[in-house]
């Protein structure tokens, strides 16, 4: 009925050893050919003679019709999956960074030759918000995508927020637990957020952006100030990345930290879990929620690629075609609060319109409105200050 | 790049107008071609001679490659979607019911005039349930699928426990602004929820079920005493219908009242939203949430059926396809909580634990452990005694 799927695995690690799992519970008529992995002296769970360092004993196997492509090196990653889009075989990816790289360049390499990239896995995990933004929403007019997209600052924000551990503590115990890198800079520091944004940004609204253009500021800052300035209020924050039609030309988006009201679907989203928020004109606020990372959840999500591909399934990339010339935008104000120790910070970032100011012998804060524009040319200013923000309100203003 | 889409739409109601105006706000390169309806003196919102009351001029009608089915008479609408497919029109239908009740023939129809049926608005209207379970979910080993399916006997239990009305103010307030019927039992029956379980534990499970073998029990003898009982508890009551793999055999199908802890996701489901609980082995939990009625969002699903119906898709029914023989059985017991007038009824009814009884000279209540089967048989019992039942516990032991 279907064509058997031979596949080339690079990279046997948490996400491939959890595909590898889920695959031999089930007779789905597809086989693991080769795995090409890094270090040959690695103590792996298979037979040795399934594994090679050589990548060409994938790509250039006429057996293998599929590449799955699961490693941690960005630029290797990206040449693996352009020379296997050109040698005619589809790739499923789950390399965000890669992804948000170079997303034009692959879009191109699959009409040109004529191959399937799919990507669930990079954005989110298990929940389905690609394949759901590209087919499902496909004619919605989408007002905004935004929602909790990286499972370990979640994590140490939930430990923050839940069981009172200061950012220190609650990092150290993520990292123990394997939920954090040791250089944990892409997780809370929002730019492994910002490539999921940007990707699903694609599929949202048809626009290629780059994304050392989008904004990020993370939770390094975080102080207990914070996280009580938060909890006095019943809020909680969380690093929601986010993106907004504002008009029929122009998307922002950006990713910073966040009140959450109770009553928001977000508020619940804890630990290593991701939710994101659709929010359309005709379909109204939809919800996805589920697990967005981890060898199980994210194996779950390649493995429905490559399920998808027996049928031929390839993005359309319908959006972009149908493109209504939608540009993204930094041009927009956001309230927001900011703790800060240096009052020159002040001046320098030229607030529109200040709300409150608060002073006293442990910390000061001060909320308005600000150009998102001011932000982006003294971040460095804010990061030296040590000085942390997060967005007031759900409000975006457009100028 | 793909072909136009003509459309016979039969009903012009809440989805129909609803329908209507979100096409309109798009270039789609599909158009409704003409009206059927039933009431030809109705006043319509556009040009009288869009509309008619003569079937075959749908269906006869070679212009016409889609037909849209939104109509609320179930045999009308069965006799109507099966004429359609036979004449080598695709169908996009909404009729929850209709879909049920005749769910082997539709399926047998389609393979035999090559034609496609889409229903994802009739399952939890937004939500987009079905296509998911069917090609996202397609390798999953799927442990569970319950939630909210219903709005209408959501909206009054909402009324009930956020807003403190009793069950019979808070019916006829739904009815007055339209979430009720005026005959409310589809809705607060469970019958309703039940015809959509029904469709996804196909979906799910690739299992015809017939709903009359399903078991529903619904919210019509909620008390205050019974909104007491679970508010103390720290508990709302939610009408969950409810599918569960006991084993490698046999799935399990039921719709009942169940009390919801504040952790859990469908705690937040209030009012006429909707939300689905899918618990899988890789996915893990998986949790969809958006509106589950009225003209818009369920306008904006059947909108993404006709578009997908521009690429051909239809419903490939790989699990049906796949099953490894799975049985749809009500040998299972049920951890419950009872609240009853006559005590003849418990013996009736023949427990198999009783883990708790009260009496107060207001009400009674029993807790344990029952046979579903027991339930079946003694329905009209429970019915007669004004008894409410809700499932105590997640956990649903196999015999």
């Amino acid at each position: 009925m279907s064509k058997k799927i031979n596949i080339g695995l690079f990279g046997f690690g948490v996400v491939g050893q959890g595909l590898y799992d889920i695959i031999k519970t089930k007779n789905l008529n597809l086989e693991i050919v080769r795995f090409v992995i890094k270090n040959p002296n690695k103590k792996r769970s298979l037979p040795q003679e399934l594994f090679s360092t050589d990548k060409n004993s994938i790509l250039q196997n006429p057996e293998i019709n599929t590449v799955v492509e699961l490693i941690n090196d960005t630029e290797a990653a990206f040449e693996i999956v352009s020379a296997a889009l050109k040698a005619g075989k589809n790739v499923v990816s789950a390399s965000k960074k890669m992804i948000a790289l170079h997303l034009s360049e692959l879009i191109d390499l699959q009409h040109q030759y004529g191959t399937s990239l799919l990507y669930e896995g990079a954005v989110c995990g298990s929940i389905p918000i690609i394949r759901n933004l590209e087919e499902y929403y496909d004619n919605e007019l989408l007002h905004s995508i935004y929602g909790i997209f990286n499972g370990s600052s979640n994590y140490i924000l939930s430990k923050g927020f839940n069981d009172g551990l200061d950012y220190p503590t609650a990092l150290k115990q993520a990292q123990e637990l394997g939920f954090a890198e040791t250089d944990p800079t892409m997780d809370v520091g929002g730019f492994d957020a910002k490539f999921k944004l940007v990707i699903a940004a694609y599929h949202a609204y048809g626009i290629v952006v780059k994304p050392e253009e989008v904004f990020n500021l993370g939770i390094e800052n975080l102080s207990v100030q914070d996280i009580q300035y938060a909890k006095e209020k019943e809020l909680k924050i969380k690093l929601v990345p986010y993106a907004k039609k504002l008009n029929n030309q122009q998307v922002a988006l950006y990713v910073l930290p966040r009140f959450i009201d109770k009553k928001e679907l977000l508020y619940n989203v804890d630990y290593e879990y991701n939710g994101v928020i659709v929010q359309a004109a005709f379909a109204d606020q939809q919800f996805f929620f589920g697990k967005g990372a981890g060898g199980h959840p994210t194996g779950s999500a390649v493995l429905s690629d490559i399920t998808a591909l027996r049928y031929d399934y390839h993005y359309e990339y319908k959006k972009a075609a149908a493109t209504d010339g939608l540009q993204f935008t930094n041009d927009i104000e956001l309230d927001i609060y900011m703790r800060y120790h240096n009052e020159d910070l002040i001046k320098e970032l030229n607030f529109e319109h200040v709300a409150e100011r608060f002073y006293s012998d442990r910390f000061k804060f001060i909320t308005g409105t600000i150009k998102l524009k001011n932000l982006i040319v003294n971040q460095h200013r804010i990061s030296q200050n040590k000085a942390f923000i997060a967005v007031n309100n759900p409000r975006v203003s457009s100028r």
